[in-house]
């Protein structure tokens, strides 16, 4: 169980794998889609896998605060109960707690927070997201840790000191072994700081490593460098996964820079906004330019039998069905971005892929 | 075209039909899931197709008003528009214009009223109505009409005198020979105008006869009688549309009383709410009674994989998900009632049926 087979290796160092779970196999790079409150917002579990989703994502923090983790655990976990059997991850809840709580207090032992729900006051400490975790019962589950300021040397320094001991009591606390602790890895965007978070967490053989604190405010090119120190650093055999990453282009630059596994809400977000992507930016079916547009979103859309007008006319009209639509859109995008670049590692190819794609976009 | 053939008769007088529509058969008792505007709320076209729907209903005063039959027109029709392709009906826009419109003022020519969505002023009148209907492209498309108060004699007597002439206008404006008219029975609750109504329509041999002006406001009791009354007077061979009717309990009575099609915004309505259909009544899902019920909604639902629990958890948590699933619970429930009905009417048990069923619910 949680092996991790590389089965294609790129120029680059982009890595075509298997990672092993109690609910299947998954092809590596991989992206998955988030499903905050036991649901990926909008899609039906059916359309998820006929999207080509294998891995989905979903929130510690959310659901012990609603339905709670006991609830999930009693109605035969979070596979059974959102009826979802493939793979799943759970976050630890600690960066929810820091960035959806109005008030929340850090200490060495753990966190209090207040609920954004109702106001009620809890606490999160590494022993309880981990028991948390496996209520919930997710294949793999990540070590509760602080995810500091990425500029702000001393503070990150300062955190490591609080992470690294968590992660050990969640070493400690886990008792399920067809679950996968995943540490992560913290150090802002300081060298040292990465190197020696990555260093500590490998004295203990995690079957994977995150790369956390990132995507929350450091520009593209700080994150790029962070991967770059990384790469050589964390442990070839075991997956690597980029946490909250979620653009096409971030997308890329991390299976360059050899992530394996990458979660984020914006499909479903940009969905809620009446946003599209498509290669080269987004569209916003908001937009009166798309009124009379027989085209789908794009040629080889999930949802190419519906127009840009008629997705258009149910933005604007408020209709549900324009959510789905843009969610599958956007979800299958990206899910079909990382098919292609699998496809072009083991074609050794990705580097071509790769400046073609982004060809269309910004530079970094 | 739009011939109806009546393939099996029951005791009761209820039949099971084939409607021909240039968009395929139609096979009756039917009940048409709404989809206002241009999209049966929070459904998939194909999810509508895999729980049986097979005549969809869509607004003309909606479409009219947002995006513009126009532009439906010019998107290839209705049909195309919102992708389904079986077949279709499109109201007159008449109810809505006196139920929604906060301001309208009725002639002998027509209705103006100011649009509920931006406070404009429109006016709608036999001809404007066939014309829209005729840019939508819907198989089945019904006359303009006045929809009065079903209790006040004087009213719905004059009314009546303003609904007939419409109708021969609407005929007589009527281009399209691949659209179905049908005439509206109108005529409150009183036997002398439903029976005046009824005959002066069938002078005109339509297609097909709708009863309206009911599901408006009377009793259950008086909208039996008036099938009643009607059932001996409406011509055996055009199928019968009771419009607006949605209640398991309205269907088999209309059913019962010769109806052939119906229609209604009610499953989709509930599940905005988080209700849902079962034999015998409805259950509100966001009842914390169902927080732990490991059950799904009905042992036959369209959605029996979730767990009553699960759509409990979905609706508190305001996900979209909730309402699709509970939409498809409730299309299917009513679609299912008369798929049952179809074949106790083949095999000639609709009484014993209806009063088997009819005996979960409270007495007419």
């Amino acid at each position: 169980m949680f092996e991790f087979k590389i089965t294609a290796k790129d120029d680059t160092g982009a890595r075509n794998g298997i990672f092993q779970t109690p609910h299947g196999p998954l092809e590596t790079p991989v992206f998955a889609p988030v499903g905050t409150a036991a649901t990926v917002k909008a899609t039906q579990p059916r359309d998820l896998k006929e999207l080509g989703a294998s891995l989905v994502l979903s929130n510690t923090y959310h659901l012990y605060l609603r339905p709670g983790d006991d609830l999930v655990r009693d109605m035969g976990g979070l596979h059974n109960f959102m009826r979802w059997d493939g793979p799943m991850l759970t976050d630890s809840g600690g960066f929810q707690v820091f960035s959806l709580s109005d008030t929340n207090k850090i200490d060495d032992d753990g966190v209090t927070f207040k609920s954004h729900i109702d106001g009620s006051m809890h606490r999160f400490t590494p022993e309880s997201s981990i028991a948390i975790q496996e209520n919930l019962g997710a294949d793999i589950i990540m070590a509760f840790d602080e995810c500091p300021p990425p500029n702000e040397y001393d503070y990150v320094k300062n955190s490591l000191n609080r992470t690294h001991p968590w992660l050990l009591r969640c070493l400690e606390a886990k008792k399920r072994d067809d679950q996968a602790l995943f540490a992560i890895v913290q150090g802002g965007i300081f060298q040292d700081l990465r190197e020696e978070s990555a260093r500590f967490m490998m004295e203990h053989d995690f079957p994977g490593y995150a790369i956390g604190g990132l995507a929350v405010g450091e520009t593209k090119a700080q994150m790029a460098q962070v991967l770059d120190w990384l790469r050589p650093v964390l442990p070839e055999n075991k997956p690597r996964y980029l946490m909250g990453v979620g653009t096409p282009e971030d997308l890329i630059n991390g299976v360059l820079r050899g992530v394996d596994i990458f979660d984020c809400v914006l499909p479903t977000r940009l969905a809620r906004h009446g946003s599209a992507f498509y290669k080269g930016g987004r569209m916003n079916l908001k937009n009166a330019r798309f009124k009379r547009d027989e085209q789908p979103i794009t040629p080889n859309s999930a949802v190419k039998e519906f127009s840009r007008a008629y997705i258009h006319h149910l933005i604007k009209s408020n209709e549900i069905l324009g959510h789905i639509l843009l969610s599958m859109h956007n979800i299958r995008f990206l899910i079909n971005l990382m098919e292609e670049m699998r496809v072009a590692i083991r074609e050794n190819r990705l580097q071509a892929f790769a400046d073609e794609y982004l060809s269309h976009y910004p530079p970094l």
